[in-house]
């Protein structure tokens, strides 16, 4: 499978005449190629389809480009063929364009999101979070059967960068007799990858397993804020709702599944465990579903003058694949839609170092986490910034990055 | 609080030019006045905006508004502003002007609809199906502290007279060692009204319960069909998800919150039940921010000739107004759109003959029904068409209907 995905844009000795996209640290060389929308910072000018180069962007609106969900509408044939020209128009020896520097740059939401699903598929974050939640019973039977998910909130995802107010809402501690209203004392971050949905499928026509690649556009990061203290309240029987829905924030930029295809990995199931239900398993899924992508959530707080990385985890970790939770998504004939956004779920890693969110870090908040200047947390407090990073790497290919996807709480 | 709501647009003896509004079993007297989105049956122009009258619509387009969405993004003093002007347009008396007639017209969805949230406000169906999915614990402790919601699917939301395929899934029935995945055998409805938001409000910043009216554009009937059989195996720990969102069916009118005046009714709790706590309560509300509407379900298998009533139910019954739901859902700081739509959730009378559900009358498909023809349901067959129907009445006020609900299930 892995051949036929790769091309010269894959290409780790290919060049760009950018500059800044040759320094082996940038998340953005000519292999990756994500899409942004964007504008000069300040001007009120309509938000422009750019895709990152280097510290450059380069403007698509002269490419008759206007609208990203209409990229991600088309064909996996013809997104490729973008690549192939966007490519082309960066790499080293092709004639130079100007370009906007993404440090003059001020960036808007990718695209129009239309439905937001938050799945739950790292199975160590759940059994963790079961753990904390329902000490008999953490992993649900259905865990290994069903890619759980749920709708999220799309009118509440915004843009790294933006500053979000601590919610208030009810809260009921086990020992009170009845709830209160107040802001939030236990903010949390999740750490996940979001998928933007490509062509999609109309209302009742379902597709299988090998024609999910067709419809996966890209990724972005993806900050799933929790209220950890509303959320055991309210989430019964219907599942979390304002706990969640005060905000979600994401990259500026999609990585395509194109840029991505050099880190596919084996989908491989414990022998020990169900295997997938045939709607969900084919042999070319198996050979290539699973990405090898790294991910990190560092913290800043206001005393802080660097940031620290609190854990380190991998997408690899992931129970349901990407192609997974697509096919499962629409195989009941829901309709998904070019600019459609899926969750992955926070990406916990096996051990409690690699955990994807404060509740697991802190064990329920009962063990502060100490910080480098000798603060501590459990949750996050006012002014706290909390960012998420992740890249690609493999021998022989260029890394990819997601650049960043950052926010700060403001008091309630 | 009543009177000031009130106002020569609701006089029960004001008359149309349009004869048809004049007839007392008309769904749209000149009292009504509901928008729709509609164009000629067959043609291929763009939908417009229009108001339903009798039989007819008038056509807003020559207003210059083409975008509802727009309007409910006005205040409620311009909302009420509009209807006045189309009052003195359609009543007796006023210059004539073209119509078009509802059996030449098709419609769509009424709005652009950016996120659908569905509450859980009727209690007796909260407690029937809890005590069908959890016998020992059928009203969780929350539900009379937290308006219960949970995010659904913008994307399948259709219109009324779309047919809907029946959906596969998992299914695994209690004894089964594991999961099938298959057509649903267990098709329902949920006889739900849908709230329009109407402004809205900003990220991070929530609204007060005696604001959240201005924030209620109107109402339309909702079918949240559901697979019984899908469901309880995927809704632990997030809530439902295939089971719910392969399809929901609104009616194309949305009947205003000024229209629905009239019915307003005080809102009583129990005295032995929890009392709303203060950001769900004020003085005015208790006043009149219940209301009196008349909810029926109908069927007609393809024996049948004519439908058949299945139950009668009432708004009455929600345990949280539609204020409640507003000012709780944007409590947290969660941005409310123009458009967005709100589920009441399966409103439910105190009896079984009150159900809205198949679950409920059929207590879990173990009683079937028996129909007038002979025929006998537990759950939807393929061909089925169900309809859902609303109005509200009162001594002294023109009758307001809502228009028709209806959906067929194909198959598989």
């Amino acid at each position: 499978m892995l051949d036929s995905r790769l091309d010269h844009t894959h290409d780790a000795a290919a060049l760009s005449w950018v500059a800044s996209a040759n320094d082996p640290a940038t998340d953005f060389p000519l292999q990756n190629l994500p899409f942004c929308s964007f504008r000069r910072a300040g001007s009120l000018e309509p938000f422009r389809v750019g895709v990152g180069i280097g510290d450059q962007i380069l403007d698509l609106t002269g490419w008759g480009i206007t609208d990203l969900n209409a990229v991600m509408a088309r064909p996996s044939a013809e997104r490729r063929a973008l690549r192939h020209r966007l490519f082309d128009t960066l790499k080293a020896g092709a004639p130079e364009v100007e370009l906007v520097p993404q440090a003059q740059a001020e960036f808007a939401l990718p695209c129009r999101i239309g439905d937001y699903t938050d799945f739950y598929t790292g199975i160590h974050h759940a059994r963790a979070v079961g753990k904390l939640f329902r000490p008999d019973n953490p992993l649900l039977p259905n865990y290994q059967w069903v890619p759980i998910g749920y709708h999220g909130r799309s009118s509440s995802i915004v843009v790294s960068g933006t500053k979000l107010r601590r919610p208030k809402g009810q809260v009921k501690p086990p020992d009170a007799e009845v709830p209160v209203f107040k802001p939030s004392a236990r903010i949390d971050c999740e750490l996940e990858l979001g998928l933007f949905v490509g062509p999609g499928n109309a209302l009742g026509e379902p597709f299988g397993i090998d024609d999910a690649d067709e419809h996966a556009f890209g990724l972005t990061l993806l900050n799933d804020w929790s209220a950890r203290d509303i959320q055991p309240w309210e989430y019964q029987p219907l599942g979390p709702f304002l706990a969640k829905n005060f905000g979600t924030t994401i990259s500026p930029w999609i990585v395509t599944m194109e840029a991505l295809a050099p880190f596919r990995i084996p989908f491989t199931r414990p022998a020990e465990d169900p295997q997938p239900l045939p709607y969900l398993d084919s042999p070319a899924h198996r050979a290539d579903a699973a990405f090898d992508i790294d991910l990190e959530v560092w913290l800043k707080t206001p005393s802080m003058t660097e940031p620290v990385c609190l854990s380190r985890s991998n997408l690899r970790h992931a129970y349901w694949s990407l192609a997974q939770v697509l096919t499962h998504h629409a195989s009941n004939g829901c309709n998904l839609q070019p600019g459609d956004l899926l969750g992955t779920g926070t990406i916990s890693g096996p051990t409690q170092a690699e955990s994807g969110s404060l509740l697991e870090l802190t064990v329920g908040g009962k063990q502060p986490i100490t910080l480098p200047n000798g603060e501590t947390r459990t949750f996050l407090l006012d002014g706290d910034q909390l960012g998420l990073r992740a890249s690609a790497q493999k021998e022989g290919f260029r890394r990819i990055g997601f650049g960043a996807c950052d926010g700060v709480i403001l008091p309630a």
